[in-house]
């Protein structure tokens, strides 16, 4: 009998921790520092991506210049930020549940995310499980962040599982795409704020609330219990 | 020549100013002072409903007793943290140009919000335009704050338009209700972070993406130029 090894594939912010809505402050903070004014809803449809993009991305849309130093002050600038706000930063319902199941189940499972170790790694302790058995792809670790796959594929080839057969969980539109150029199936959950369609219209396969509800319906996504 | 006289009726929080992800925050950090754990996109999900039923409804989805002492100190701690956050709080691009646009147009208009004075109140000054002459129907004014339709039909009232002939415009999903019940055409603005999609399910007549693109297309709204 030949049975497919399937694997999950965790973004983090939004995904696995309550972090994007401090994460979008802190980019807010970060660009009035540099007299750059953006709407917050804005910041908040593009977190996900890769923070040099993201920074890139916002210049351009504002008409400002984009001079490396300046993309450098402000991913610093957003990383202090961030780090003032991490003491309200909870672990999603659900994520540690989620992962001691899979770990369990010996369902293969890596995460992969746009952050940067720094800022990922604080945030990464709260969620209660042994990560140094577990691939961590964060984006120190390759040439292109979401929503270019290589974050996806780099983590699927740590598991030396086939991407084809990969689940790719993900809260925003930037993880979804990811996943289709992947070849991975898109998991979408709306715990970052986006809503319901926004993930749909991505590609995503399915969308359950948060981590907890996706554990709950884990027989779905070919996961026996 | 009979001419229908309209009229706008703006929320405030996210339609007008920026404020949204801001009172996200603060009412997280208010619930984790209660250490009451809640994620913080269903918090944003909630905003923009009266501060009661809000905190009713977070301490009755989160199975936690509904003590009148609970509700009165969770609001307090909300608007101390919003507070702490308003230095960062901006209009929204667009804002002051479109309600000068209306003045200027002689079309009257009028801010309906969920919030209290003291919170509305210094967010409301930096829009730059003359409020002492337009009514602001605040929580402290009606019985039953949004999704009931009382804000906004208080606030037509104050103008002596028939609400039947008001566009009410707003962020949120319960401005779109509330404009419904009222019998008044909803105008979404994407600005608050709720899903376009959202909005239309929710009954909206059009929705654009902040003040300024509403301004753009204001003659799709019955103002001429």
């Amino acid at each position: 009998m030949h049975v497919l090894q399937s694997a999950f594939l965790f973004d983090l912010d939004g995904t696995l921790i309550d972090s994007v809505y401090e994460h979008v402050l802190a980019w807010h903070e970060a660009l009035l520092e540099e007299r750059i004014e953006l709407s917050v809803w804005r910041i908040h449809r593009k977190i996900g991506m890769s923070g040099g993009l993201f920074a890139n991305m916002l210049l351009r849309e504002t008409g400002m210049n984009i001079e490396p130093d300046r993309i450098e002050r402000l991913q610093r600038r957003h990383a202090e930020a961030y780090k003032a706000r991490i003491g309200q930063v909870r672990p999603l319902p659900g994520a540690h549940d989620l992962l001691m199941f899979l770990t369990d189940a010996r369902i293969p499972w890596a995460i992969a995310t746009s952050g940067r170790i720094e800022t990922a790694g604080p945030a990464m302790e709260t969620l209660g499980v042994d990560l140094s058995r577990v691939p961590i792809i964060t984006r120190d670790k390759v040439k292109h962040a979401k929503p270019d796959p290589d974050l996806f594929l780099a983590a699927a080839e740590s598991l030396k599982i086939d991407i084809s057969h990969c689940f790719v969980v993900g809260d925003s539109v930037w993880d979804m795409l990811a996943a289709q150029r992947a070849r991975a199936l898109g998991v979408g959950v709306l715990s970052g704020g986006y809503g319901l369609e926004e993930l749909e219209r991505a590609g995503a396969y399915r969308v359950f609330e948060d981590p907890a509800q996706l554990l709950k319906h884990i027989d779905e996504l070919g996961a026996r219990r």
